[in-house]
């Protein structure tokens, strides 16, 4: 397997001042998975719905090739997000949160996900993370994303799951929450020194692309300029997931230039996802449309 | 003459979460002179300051190579500013202007002024923009940097000087505002429409470094990271200072290559004139600093 995603997946109502939507399938395993499947990569998902997880939602990601197995239906409602974004739309404000099945999951990693290349723990509470690496042997690389949620309210359990990964996805809020520094830079900084040493921090900076702490040194890789905002949510975890799959059939340690090659590619991944309300953008994206964006970034640093 | 700059030059009371200082000599020519006039160039000012203009402060002007020949000081206070930075500090709150000599300021541009290379008209009311306009014939290129303040209350004037010069400096906040869009890159795309057909956008962002619309196509360059943010004041005007410099001993049309230098350089500066409050980061800068920095900027996007 090359890929395997812990995550959340559920269902989203989402309001911008460029579109809305609801019940729209989302969550932290879908973004991720969906970019991480797309090329083919083998991606397996460990998660939780309830019994209310619509078929056609389940058709569509088996269709784009997710292995479903380790995707638990429990007895209960699938998680729900409402959230809204306003301004330059660099935030979400979390209306409300209706955790259900995701309240008390416990991750199980199936028999057939123990030795993927790529672990990717997404966006969950750092204790169900922390249970999904004791399961996994990852034989490249593990990753992981993480909230200013649980900045605030599991930071212990948070610092935990940071020294036990190789790559770590964070925004620049969450940069400056957790280094407690005014700027990004200052703050990815502390926050480096809070991985393994020869750990990789790349820090997500919405349209501005991503500053990427790497063992050879720092490194910047611009946004794809103005692919028509429309809603932010998933670009995060699109992002990481694009990142996961890039490195996963590659050997040894990740290498300067391979890094940038797959964040370039999570660049423009991110630009497809914020295109439309919900995983819209994301599936219409194809390798075409994706080179033509590379190769605008790519003459952005030239 | 290789660059003239019209501006302010007064006395700034600032505050920031890192230090703070009274009777600061600063204004947008300060700032815009002493780095356009570092390793060697020649730089006039035109503007005015009253008669308790420290001659200390006209002493230090000198003393790094400005010719204060258009310098005026009318009977009346030197022009006053108080502003503080709070937060990531992107953005100053101005907590008192005044004008002063400035209120009532109508540039006259001597004799000796008239054909520089670069007319560069750092921040002011565009009226006083388009009367430094009137009165010089600039060899190679005409710049123009604005605030706010001047989108807000002067629009109209404003858009008759933007299109009157070659290339024009913004931060994103502005460019934002102007362009009434809420990704910098949508809106700097607006703001471009405003320019002559051939201008180049320079769109600062901060930490980010900054977004440049170049007739060959957009270009990013990356901000030096963590260089201890002190204060920002002045960063803006010895950014396009250093580009005004840098471009004055060419000819032709500027070249996306030497911009790209030019842009460089500038954000290095940038990166010594936050290091302190006040002029002193941008005063201890020397060119084996500047390399460092420079290769450091250079390695960002390797």
């Amino acid at each position: 397997m090359d890929v395997v995603v812990v995550g959340s997946m559920g269902y989203d109502a989402i309001t911008t001042p460029m579109g809305a939507g609801e019940d729209l399938l989302g969550g932290s395993a879908t973004y991720a998975g969906l970019a991480a499947a797309f090329g083919g990569h083998d991606v397996g998902v460990v998660g939780v719905v309830g019994r209310d997880f619509k078929d056609d939602d389940r058709a569509l990601l088996e269709a784009r090739g997710l292995n479903l197995e380790g995707l638990v239906c429990s007895e209960g409602s699938t998680f729900r997000w409402w959230g809204s974004y306003e301004g330059a739309m660099n935030e979400a404000t979390t209306l409300r949160t209706d955790l259900n099945v995701l309240g008390t999951f416990e991750p199980r990693v199936p028999e057939a996900y123990r030795n993927p290349s790529v672990l990717l723990c997404a966006n969950l509470h750092p204790a169900v993370q922390a249970a999904a690496l004791d399961q996994v042997d990852a034989q490249r690389l593990t990753m992981l994303d993480s909230m200013n949620l649980w900045i605030e309210t599991a930071k212990d359990g948070l610092l935990d799951v940071l020294k036990r990964v190789d790559v770590v996805v964070l925004n620049d809020g969450e940069v400056r929450s957790l280094g407690e520094q005014r700027t990004t830079a200052a703050a990815a900084a502390v926050v480096r020194g809070m991985l393994r040493p020869d750990a990789t921090l790349i820090v997500k900076r919405g349209e501005h692309g991503a500053y990427v702490l790497h063992p050879s040194g720092p490194m910047v890789v611009p946004g794809v300029p103005s692919p028509g905002l429309v809603d932010p949510t998933g670009c995060g975890d699109s992002f990481a997931g694009t990142i996961a799959a890039a490195l996963a059939r590659g050997a040894g340690p990740v290498g300067r230039e391979e890094l940038r090659a797959a964040v370039e590619r999570a660049c423009v991944v991110a630009s497809f996802t914020l295109s439309t309300v919900g995983v819209n953008g994301l599936l219409a994206m194809d390798e075409a449309a994706m080179d033509a964006r590379r190769l605008d970034l790519q003459r952005l640093s030239q």
